[in-house]
């Protein structure tokens, strides 16, 4: 019986873990769940599952579930997130958005526990340091973005053999066809109508901004230990090929699936077995007949040739990428900004930045503050 | 570095062998090598790589080699084949054409020798005896066939994790798009003209019938312990995706590549490693930009469902199978018979076959004669 501790468990990937976890009663209990702001939803989560603890966002919301369950132990805020990965558990889902999942990440690390990570700004704001903690502690880390975990499963067969590149695929997300003159003129509503994956907002923001490939292609440098220049993008607009590796001998290993979450979910949480899954098999007389590949458009999708900028000038850069972009998104979403503020104000911050090597998550997390203050100063002005 | 036995060096499959072991001086040294007739290109082989024994097909042949080469040990016909697996080496590449690839390919594995196998009726005819033999020698028995080679590396991973199908590939040949009409007055010419592959006569004729594909899923079958109901065959004209496996969750794995048979031979010899190929690599931007499936018509080409009658009924039907193919494939390419009525005899042969349960390789080429004396008799009637 694996113990399951999940961070962010009314979101998008959170309530998709909790359905594998339904499926699979013999394999997998919950003893930990948090949510930012949903609270109604995790009470019901937590009559279901009986943790043993959870985290809300605001004291205001912990004295009321503490109310409702006076045995549990109720926490709150960042800091209760990071107290949270302390419970008993195996595991730890990482589904939170956004930077705050860097700290309870590395503290769950520290504590020996194996990580199934959704939350990518964990590795692109703290890569070095998060990964160093890993080998040191022994524990595994497994990725369960549908791209990373194809890659993970194309080098499983292939320990200790050379990695030509990464073929990292992307669904060009719901502009791809677009002008950059139709670009100036999106709305919200048309940058939230993502083509194939149904996800949260920042998201799905992040994926029309091709920032989502961007973020992806730095997770991979740290995930697998391959440099940005062996990573190559493919739009890929069916989703069906979820990513691909090129070996020595020109072999490509790819991994296919019906874009559905809860495939990747299900290896990341049944590792080393692959878990039954009900759903139908991915039809390659159908959904799969037809699959494309297209060069990215980098000089029109400029957060994607940002990031990799960033990681390839190192140092701090993708913190400051991270933060700018998170707090951009924030400010699109709230109408604040149009959609092409996002990377022209993400590319001003870069310019300005004043790259240091942070050694402590507190010095990432000052970075990242640092890089939010300047975005929103530089796209108000 | 490992010595390399090559069964078959003149032809398609045995001269690319050459240029691996030419790329890879270090690692690979010939110790012997075969040809049926193409005695003066075997002649030129001995000069270059100075291997310890032969083979050629007649007694006249192995007359004129001997007095060439004094020093070198000489065998011929069918039974100098299975000899020159006794010279000294590590692997035998297996690419001979046909039946006759089976008595050797399993005195071999007797003698404890790993196999490198591009000889499809091996298994199609031997594959409970020669299986048998490989688990209690402990060989390796590596596929060469870019479709097995795919499917073996797809597996490389997933030791022990459960198959929900095999997604095995096909080209779907040159009359892919033709009417049973149209096959009726199909010539040979066009039957040799693949629109992929470069191969020899009799397997690009098996091509155009789908009867290779038919002999690919009984090899696969005991390659891979999987039952032929759990293997699909799907056309993919593009040839690129070389062939796929689904999992229990859902997931598939593929593997890609160029239609060049050097890199699965390459696989099989380096194997566990994957040596450097000095060739492109897959663009996905040009001829790997589209990629199209479709289910293979099995009322057209009806060797591909007499296939899997034949392994679903077992017992001796597959010899009979593989047997009444190659005599009327040589008919055929003698222009003695029509294209149709390949799969028009074989049906008849399966018909009138009386099933047995060989226990040798002389039974199981007992069989093969007496279901190619059959198809004549029956192509002639």
């Amino acid at each position: 019986m694996k113990k399951i501790i999940i961070l962010g468990s009314t979101g998008s990937i959170g309530t998709q873990t909790l359905d594998i976890v339904d499926e699979n009663p013999d394999l997998f209990t919950v003893t930990a769940l948090s949510c930012r702001s949903r609270v109604d939803e995790l009470i019901q989560q937590i009559e279901k599952y009986r943790p043993l603890g959870i985290c809300v966002g605001n004291e205001a919301d912990a004295r009321r579930v503490q109310e409702r369950f006076p045995n549990l132990t109720v926490y709150h805020g960042d800091e209760g997130l990071v107290q949270l990965t302390e419970v008993e558990g195996d595991m730890i889902v990482n589904s939170l958005m956004g930077i705050s999942g860097l700290a309870p990440t590395y503290h769950g690390i520290r504590l020996g526990k194996d990580i199934a990570l959704a939350n990518k700004e964990t590795l692109v704001a703290g890569g070095a340091l998060v990964m160093d903690a890993v080998a040191r502690k022994g524990v595994k880390l497994l990725p369960v973005d549908s791209e990373h975990s194809a890659i993970f499963q194309c080098l499983e067969g292939n320990k200790g053999r050379e990695i030509r590149r990464i073929l990292l695929t992307a669904s060009g997300g719901p502009f791809r066809k677009y002008s950059p003159e139709e670009l100036e003129d999106v709305t919200l509503d048309q940058a939230l109508n993502h083509p194939k994956w149904t996800m949260g907002r920042k998201i799905t923001i992040d994926s029309a901004t091709m920032m989502n490939k961007g973020l992806e292609v730095i997770e991979a440098r740290w995930l697998f230990d391959v440099p940005a220049s062996k990573i190559d993008v493919h739009v890929h607009p069916e989703s069906i090929v979820h990513s691909m590796v090129e070996f020595a001998d020109t072999s490509v290993i790819a991994q296919m699936g019906l874009p559905d979450m809860r495939i990747p979910i299900s290896l990341a949480l049944g590792y080393p077995k692959r878990l039954e899954y009900s759903g139908d098999s991915l039809d390659f007389f159908t959904e799969g007949a037809n699959l494309h590949f297209e060069k990215p458009r980098m000089d029109v999708f400029r957060c994607l040739s940002l990031a990799y900028q960033a990681i390839e000038d190192g140092r701090s850069y993708p913190i400051a990428l991270n933060g700018a972009n998170e707090e951009l998104v924030a400010m699109f979403l709230n109408k604040e900004i149009r959609f092409l503020d996002i990377q022209r104000t993400i590319e001003k911050v870069l310019e300005a930045h004043n790259p240091v090597d942070p050694k402590s998550v507190s010095e990432i997390l000052e970075i990242d503050w640092e890089a939010r203050r300047m975005a929103r100063e530089l796209a108000q002005g």
